[in-house]
């Protein structure tokens, strides 16, 4: 029989961030592929749409004006600015996942990871680092770039963007993408046995 | 290199509890059979020693005079009276190993969990449970017990103790054993990747 508690179940917010070029887009499609419990949930961007990008399934394509009034009403978990244009998570969105005890993961920038943390200190927060300056420069070069003062302004975004790693709750090096991907798992794994989210399996036991 | 952070590391303390019948030394035993950087760290007793026992091996036997002055220079990070003798971890044992880097399991009575957790709030600490109480009966009876009052004893015993899992760090069913030390090393491994805990590998990185 399934305790009443066990309805209060809540699903847990996970959150994925790291300076560009560490790979995290890959981890995430990675991670999700393997726990096909995690929910990802759609942002909603005053970016124009790209060809092939569905409303409501890339993104919600909102304008600047609607975009504001939803940040004044207080309706984003997180936001942030980024090349012009406003990003961000609306709470409908994570709220009605985690309402349903469903798991919910984010990829996000380091501004909102930390506005997130703030919010939800229950949220489990985790910061993906290259091994080195050195690779995170070489993938940026494979990845083709503009000029080389690009590439030294990304550095030295990254180098800035590294010290807020311990404001996560894990750090975790890609180094190799499929042992980046398996410590995101057991990460995940390990935070689902907290004591704080599963005390209602103590009623059951009993 | 290794920058000067790194000798910095701190080894990671492990408490492992659960009410008895719950299976904690099979699960402790093959969880250290698996990972073979954790250290188990040598108890002092006043029991007196059993056959084949070895002084600073299995335990370090002392009287109890020298345990109850050890208990009053604060030389345990825990312990406690069972069946009329004392039981203790004392610090210099841990303390050792870990500012050596080292990570320490141990396995210790609730009490003793709680009282780890209230000196060393980054210790990890994992409770075990039963799937359900008529399993815990089950084993308990496979184990063979003296008579009737005495299953009942331990079965209050245990139900008692199941409502300070909650004061733990994780729960951990021990339904299937392979699942459970699976689970424990996951929850490990995990722990080695807390930020607070590596954060040194920022500068690394830099």
């Amino acid at each position: 029989m399934i305790s009443e508690e066990t309805h209060k179940k809540q699903g847990m917010l996970i959150v994925l961030s790291g300076p560009s070029g560490t790979g995290k887009d890959t981890v995430l499609r990675e991670v999700v592929s393997k726990d096909r419990t995690l929910n990802l949930s759609v942002s909603a961007t005053t970016r124009p749409p790209r060809e092939g990008e569905v409303d409501g399934k890339d993104y919600y394509f909102i304008n600047k004006k609607n975009f504001l009034n939803m940040v004044k009403e207080g309706k984003f978990l997180e936001y942030a600015k980024y090349c012009g244009n406003y990003y961000g998570t609306p709470f409908s969105e994570v709220d009605g996942l985690l309402d349903a005890g469903k798991d919910v993961i984010l990829e996000i920038e380091i501004d909102g990871g930390c506005q997130v943390k703030k919010r939800c200190p229950e949220a489990v927060s985790i910061f993906i680092v290259p091994p080195s300056i050195g690779v995170l420069r070489q993938r940026i070069l494979n990845r083709g770039i503009d000029n080389i003062n690009n590439m030294e302004d990304r550095l030295e975004t990254a180098k800035k963007e590294l010290k807020f790693a311990g404001k996560y709750d894990y750090i975790v090096v890609n180094d190799n993408l499929e042992e980046c991907v398996l410590n995101i798992l057991s990460i995940i794994k390990s935070e689902r046995m907290k004591s704080f989210r599963i005390n209602y399996i103590i009623n059951e036991v009993l």
